[in-house]
């Protein structure tokens, strides 16, 4: 079966560099198929770019290659990685991407074998380097403790969780997708487990409330915010046909909060 | 044969959404070729995809599954389809994008069989769940009659045709390009068949004439409109090495008119 | 082994072009790897295609066809052009495009055999009907002798090269990427040869100065622009997490000079 490498970058598709890191790629793994995550992370957001991992990779085929590149330590003392969890394999930086598949079992090597990086190295492109070799020797099924050296101790992100406060649940906007919709850090089995049943749920993202949860895009009125758990599990704020980020003026980071509604039980 | 799918969407590539879809299709069909035709449709703007469509699906080869993803009615009771014809499969929401393909020998089936679908099946992210599953399944030579059952009522567009008064055709913008270039309704065809024969014709936007037809953009003087049949084989209204559209200040929808030049003959 | 041909446009990636092209191609070479550079040159803009093409073509397999399409020209007399050069294949316009690959040895010839187009050839898009096909057919191992007629002058442009005047190199910004960084035409090479050894280059750039070169960005303050030594082997000047184009106002063709620092020695 042909091998697969996904690419996740902050190089934008102006410029070469993630053309560059593909013909990389199939110099050593010519049977690869390859594919595009996003190369649009915000420049050296590695917070952004973990949670697009988190919410992409599982659903490629296991044995899939995900390559990261969001590295703002190019060329200073952050390790570059290899990592193997839950079925998958994992190349990029030691900053933090990776966060959301580093648990127990995840079994992490830094990359310290030079014959599998391109000589010299640079020290502004690793993702031409050391991480578009590295993924193409994995997807050629080289072991990965042959690529380096175990650690038990790679970097994680603080990743803001929500917090419960009697009956209120305290999160915030953590992804705006292209179409302006709000993405929070509510996730569906905390509302279940928190909400009060059979109530509507009150939802607060700055002055607006939001009372009780759409099923779908098209359910929702097309004049108001609106509420629903989205594709990803999570407590989604959009507008049904327009841009709730332009309409409500919400940022990443923004309040959200989520409340029982007592008075209509 | 490797089977081909292509990918035409409104979901941009900010978003790790078109990279989860090819991850789903991977899964079923792993020899696939995938194409992007492009994922920057406006946010839901159905007849911008199905003019897409039309410019775009002859050129691959037959038996090329063309999956489409512009989708304002996902999660409420629109269709979800799959249709053969012209020797392509396409797979698409049931609103329209397929006009051009709709035809009398169009094979049209909904996509009832949940097996092909994953599960649960998402009220937000269709192309994940229902579309992208059914063309891996395509392209792996399932049979459309396994997957659904037989319509033949599908959606179409109301697509504005030119209207020819005496001399004078009467059309409208129909697509903007990244030029600028305008692309008219009003085809080679029509030009043809209404217009004096030897004669320049004279091209009406706005407050601007064209007079006579350039054979290619490298004739055209560079200081004004000029006109020409394009690659779609539709009337073009361009500025060489320009962009058009901001130097007229057009839109798509604005009207064009075309007279045989009679003065000129 | 799978034939690999890569794109590179200013087609952008809005409108359905690449798509077609793409679909032209696999009717042709239906095993091929299909790669994008880049869609994204600026409309037109053949010298800034020519330094993408300079710093990407030598990362892939040898064997991989190159193909170009930014093409003011199509339509008019300009010769479509394929031509094996340093191992690799290239297929574009003979507009200067190809300039970095066209050396002595490399074999050029003017494509003439119809066809091997698509029929009838449109007068506006070549990239559809000339330069995909040729590239599909080259993947198909057809001889470029087949495909048209030897020849001696191809278009090159004049690439502003550096000049020294005493201990002074005079250069220009040749290209700003994604992040802002400011490539120079001043190569590694030019450095190490005119500069006094072991002593701070000062390079200017506008009203700024910048002592020393960092060996990373990692490396350099976050205040001030800093410069340092490319993964193109180029000067580079920066601003560590800061887009250097907008903090110092700078564009394309800006001067930017190197000097000796003797009062520093």
């Amino acid at each position: 079966m042909r091998p697969i490498i996904t690419l996740t970058t902050d190089f934008g598709l102006d410029d070469p560099f993630v053309g560059i890191m593909k013909g990389v790629i199939l110099k050593i793994a010519p049977e690869a198929s390859l594919v595009d995550i996003t190369h649009n992370i915000e420049p050296q957001n590695i917070a952004q770019a973990a949670l697009v991992l988190e919410s992409a990779y599982p659903w490629f085929p296991t044995g899939t290659v995900h390559m990261l590149v969001v590295d703002p330590g190019v060329g200073g003392s952050r390790r570059p990685l290899a990592v193997h969890s839950r079925g998958y394999y994992f190349v990029a930086p030691d900053n933090g991407i990776l966060s959301s598949v580093l648990d127990a079992e995840a079994q992490c090597y830094e990359l310290t074998e030079k014959e599998f990086f391109l000589e010299p190295v640079s020290n502004t492109f690793h993702g031409r380097d050391v991480f578009a070799p590295s993924a193409g020797w994995i997807a050629q099924e080289k072991k990965l403790f042959d690529l380096g050296e175990k650690i038990n101790d790679p970097q994680t992100l603080d990743v803001p969780q929500p917090v419960v406060e009697g009956r209120t649940i305290r999160g915030q906007i953590i992804y705006i997708d292209r179409f302006g919709n709000l993405t929070t850090n509510i996730g569906a089995e905390t509302l279940h487990k928190h909400l009060v049943p059979n109530q509507k749920p009150v939802i607060q993202i700055g002055e607006k409330k939001i009372i009780g949860l759409s099923s779908s895009y098209s359910e929702a009125r097309e004049d108001q915010p609106s509420a629903l758990v989205n594709s990803w599990n999570r407590l989604e704020i959009f507008v049904r046909e327009a841009n709730a980020a332009e309409t409500l003026g919400v940022r990443v980071g923004d309040a959200v909060s989520v409340d029982s509604n007592e008075s209509e039980s």
